[in-house]
């Protein structure tokens, strides 16, 4: 069993311009836990001045049945502050592997951004008894500024995240260059914590994704990140796609004979309404292939 | 260094229902070349019946420029008689590791086209005395109609093809679903021929194939086919793409520290004459990310 982090309603989201409506992002989310995701990232409490995508987070979390793990990505305090007029218990921060990364998307460096956390994760344990951190870190191969990172610094800012007392770590190789070669170089730096507190958050912007899923999986690693219909991705890889698409992890792992509890057919649809909004092409594969099988049963 | 075996001018193009001028078939071919693809199969002297996309075989072999190691299928001896006529002398026989394929696809049992395949062989050996002859072995791993096929039963048909006299087989995936464990477990049976003799065609259907890619040069394969852009890929597998695009097999390669002679920049144009034609938009990611990337140039 694999454990599969949704990210497009946050992730996915925050990067389409065209606005969606509350009610169907709402309705995605709950057709996303219908297909069989537990663990699904909502929203960020970012300012809205910045991502008016995501300006209804607070309504869009009331809307959310209750069951499944939910969370939210929250940047400062003052995004806490909004998260705790919710019901969320799952929060995540985020920083990266690379200064200039850093700086230019959060103007911070990574030592900054890491005692901005310090407060936020101290006032979130407070009011949330059981409460769940997770530090996301970006760049974690290459840096669209700086160039390729060396695994040490990840592991670094890997050590500094847990010794801040985030409860895992999510490594996201932002701008999808990365082949296992170098997934397994920064595997073997990570020698300090248990892998089942790492998440793998892979992007598919050169078609690497599910080989770089592989090799963390015969490493050992059973937790990811992924988009529904590869939403979203990252806005500093200019022109092409993004994430990895939670269809073709999905189809990936259960052929690997690893179950995912997720149903592919009923994911495939989940994202439709979202794309028919958003006049996007259904592009993933396992998600094409899964909608053509479904279409011709009978 | 890997070898590719360009086939998009082929079993991209023979699956396309939009007919194509001869002359932009050789353009694309040209561009091809220029990008660093030495080897391209460029057509199929089946009967211009069945596929009269490929009708233009004669002329359009006439068209190309010394060089590069050109291949055609040849089905029959009708087919060798054309290709005969032709300077090539490279041709491919094809097969499967499925009768229920085979039966459906050419109307004979795996015995029956090897059996047939014999005088093809002996006549073009005779005519050719430097002839490169390639079999093709499809469903290698999964059958449309039969399921899933025992990787005993395709090491038999590859025994089968060598001493037929073939050079080389490719092994085709033909209904991409394939993942690594089932690949490697294939690779366990293959043990009675050179690695430098067989050569995997992996379709991306579901999104595995460059990790299936990656599983194969892990065991020490160095050959593969694809196809510019991605273009073509099993017509019975119905609603989703097909073959893994070139593009995504070169940047793979290369980020692996394994070069391929090709240059993903000039790789990721020579498609666009053929995919504007088609109205098809490029959806390979490899080749986005390397037009995005041509873009941003200055």
């Amino acid at each position: 069993m694999i454990r599969i982090i949704e990210v497009g309603p946050r992730d996915g989201l925050q990067n389409e311009r065209q606005p969606i409506a509350t009610e169907v992002k709402a309705n995605f989310i709950n057709s996303l836990v219908e297909a069989g995701l537990s663990e699904v990232e909502v929203t960020s409490f970012v300012s809205p001045k910045w991502v008016p995508q995501l300006g209804d987070a607070l309504e869009l979390v009331s809307m959310l049945p209750a069951g499944p793990d939910y969370s939210a990505l929250v940047p400062n305090e003052k995004g806490l502050e909004r998260a705790l007029q919710t019901g969320l218990d799952r929060i995540a921060v985020f920083t990266a592997a690379s200064d200039e990364f850093t700086k230019r998307n959060i103007n911070m460096t990574i030592e900054e951004s890491l005692e901005a956390f310090r407060p936020v994760i101290e006032r979130f344990r407070a009011e949330r008894k059981n409460g769940f951190v997770r530090g996301y870190v970006s760049t974690i191969v290459e840096c669209p500024y700086a160039g390729l990172i060396e695994p040490k610094r990840v592991a670094q800012v890997v050590d500094s995240l847990f010794t801040l007392g985030v409860d895992e770590v999510s490594l996201g190789e932002t701008i999808g260059v990365a082949v296992p070669s170098e997934i397994r170089a920064l595997i073997g730096e990570l020698t300090n914590w248990p892998k089942s507190r790492i998440v793998w958050h892979f992007h598919d912007t050169r078609g690497t994704a599910i080989a770089n899923v592989a090799s963390a999986m015969e490493a050992g690693y059973l937790a990811f990140d992924s988009s529904a219909a590869g939403l979203g991705g990252c806005p500093y890889a200019q022109g092409a796609g993004g994430n990895m698409a939670t269809e073709d992890l999905v189809y990936f792992a259960e052929r690997c004979g690893v179950a995912t509890g997720v149903n592919l057919e009923k994911l495939a649809k989940a994202s439709l309404p979202v794309l028919t909004r958003l006049g996007k092409p259904v592009t993933a594969k396992a998600q094409l292939a899964a909608l053509a099988a479904s279409s011709e049963a009978p």
